[in-house]
């Protein structure tokens, strides 16, 4: 007999859908929604594009009937207020005759906050809120743009051995091969903005658009950290003590120079590192990360965790996480 | 039914013997060998501390009457010349009554240089010299010496996320954690001098010694990059367009710093490269390697290929083997 699926599995499950909805959820949160009957999954849903219907709609319209007396799942507390763009999702779910709700993550937005829980139960429904890892990490850039004031931030380093971005003039065209390159196409397929340095943008001339097919419309902001003005189709972002520009964007991709990098890091602003790295030395060159002001070793310790490593064609991706 | 071994598998195994040889076998090669009679492993031996007895002896000693009629596979061509230190070891196999060598590469000494063969096939012995990659491999440090007369050399860099090895200051304990460090002194047992730039030496006064319980007496020569004189206990190098002060070391470990990494790496003289990356970021601080004088990034293309790589607690262990 096979062991049914704990709820943290469910929510596991949940939160893989969630990633479908990025980024174009926004400006919702990227959800995800399972609905499960009797230990069968009846119904999953997530963010469509735009923000609606949300994931517990596009569930429960999948579950239809088999909704009543079933479990949802999903990864952030539904929504108890209702739109001109469509109803609460705690209504839905009310209405629907769940019998049990298992909620990732609370929502720090004040218009729910806590409100669709107790909407759910005082219509008699178990509400279970867990603190759920995998539901938390779907979520990341919303919650730290609720929370922090600003977006999920990685950092992307394509290097040689030895670190260095381009050699001494600039060049840098090509560290890491056509694997690693793709790689990087489809993690900006997944954020809502990049942001290149000043120095980077006007040496390189970056189009930081998403060059695989299908995805072309997927191509995110493009921002540039600059005390002047920005360039048609791209944004400024005068300094880094204020992130409130970057509001509304909810996963932000640093890709260099070395000196936005060393910004983003001395500030502790950088939440991931994803690390490309080619099979070749440089030497002298441009050094990927600028000064950060460190005077001792230890405290560069026990900030970075990795979390996934695996060859690229020739190539090596590292994923590291900051421990906070 | 089990299939039996190939001649490559037995050969991979002989060079597998061949690595407890190293470093202690110098000034002679380290060599492995096995007797296998009618498909069973019956003498099994590597080159004994200081040189004697050799790998083919100690086999034939464990062989004994076993011996005859069998197939002897050895990493190295048999020596064809006795010496005060003992017998030929084509006269020792001739004398065994084997029936047949497998050879994984010829010995380049001109001593033997065929002769050993020669010898073999002259008493009836069938012979077959294949050209063996694992026995090539093992041999690597010998095979350089008598044909390139220089070491196999392996530049070791302990770093950074980003390539630096110090701080900006010349801080470097400590950047990688103990895994690390331990595999590092392991290396350091199999290598017969290390070398350290003159900086390095007069910034870190580093000892270089194997610090692992019942290795302390594997602790190599200690070389050090320099115009001026070695101290106590050093040997020095005066510059690398002559290595023949290096004439009697199979294998070279240049621990650093970043000025000795490039003047190797330049001159095409790596023939490894052993990377310790620890998950952290300086920033600013001294490079790995220095200046390698590279004007165009696809001539840095194509040289090293990745052969191991594996977490080391916390830190990255990655292993590159020049691409000749």
């Amino acid at each position: 007999m096979v062991k049914a699926p704990s709820s943290g599995e469910w929510l596991a499950q949940a939160a893989r859908l969630a990633a479908r909805a990025r980024p174009l959820s926004r400006p919702n949160p990227a959800v995800g929604a399972v609905i499960v009957n009797d230990g069968v999954l009846v119904g999953h849903g997530w963010t469509q594009p735009g923000g609606r219907p949300h994931a517990e709609a596009m569930a429960l319209d999948e579950a239809r009937e088999k909704a009543r007396g079933a479990t949802a799942y999903v990864t952030l507390e539904p929504c108890a207020h209702d739109s001109a763009r469509g109803p609460a999702c705690a209504n839905l779910l009310i209405d629907a005759g769940v019998a049990r709700v298992v909620v990732g993550v609370g929502d720090p937005d004040p218009r729910t906050a806590g409100r669709g829980i107790a909407k759910l139960r005082a219509a008699g429904i178990e509400v279970e809120l867990v603190d759920d890892p995998a539901s938390r990490a779907s979520l990341s850039g919303y919650l730290l743009q609720r929370i922090a004031g600003r977006p999920h931030i990685t950092l992307k380093l394509a290097m040689s051995l030895d670190g260095r971005i381009a050699l001494t003039d600039g060049t840098s065209q090509w560290i890491t091969g056509a694997q690693a390159r793709a790689h990087g196409h489809r993690q900006r397929a997944a954020v809502d903005a990049i942001l290149v340095g000043g120095e980077t943008l006007r040496a390189d001339s970056p189009s930081l658009d998403v060059r695989l097919p299908g995805l072309e419309h997927r191509s995110p902001e493009r921002w540039v950290l600059t005390r002047g003005a920005a360039p048609e189709g791209w944004h400024a972002l005068s300094g880094i003590d204020d992130l409130s520009p970057l509001a509304d964007i909810q996963y932000l991709l640093v890709e260099g120079g070395g000196g936005a990098a060393a910004a983003f890091l001395e500030r502790d602003l950088v939440d991931s590192l994803l690390i490309y790295r080619a099979p070749i030395i440089i030497g002298a060159g441009r050094a990927s990360v600028g000064d950060l002001g460190l005077t001792d070793l230890a405290s560069a310790h026990g900030r970075w965790q990795r979390s996934d490593w695996r060859a690229l064609g020739d190539d090596m991706l590292e994923t590291y996480t900051r421990i906070r």
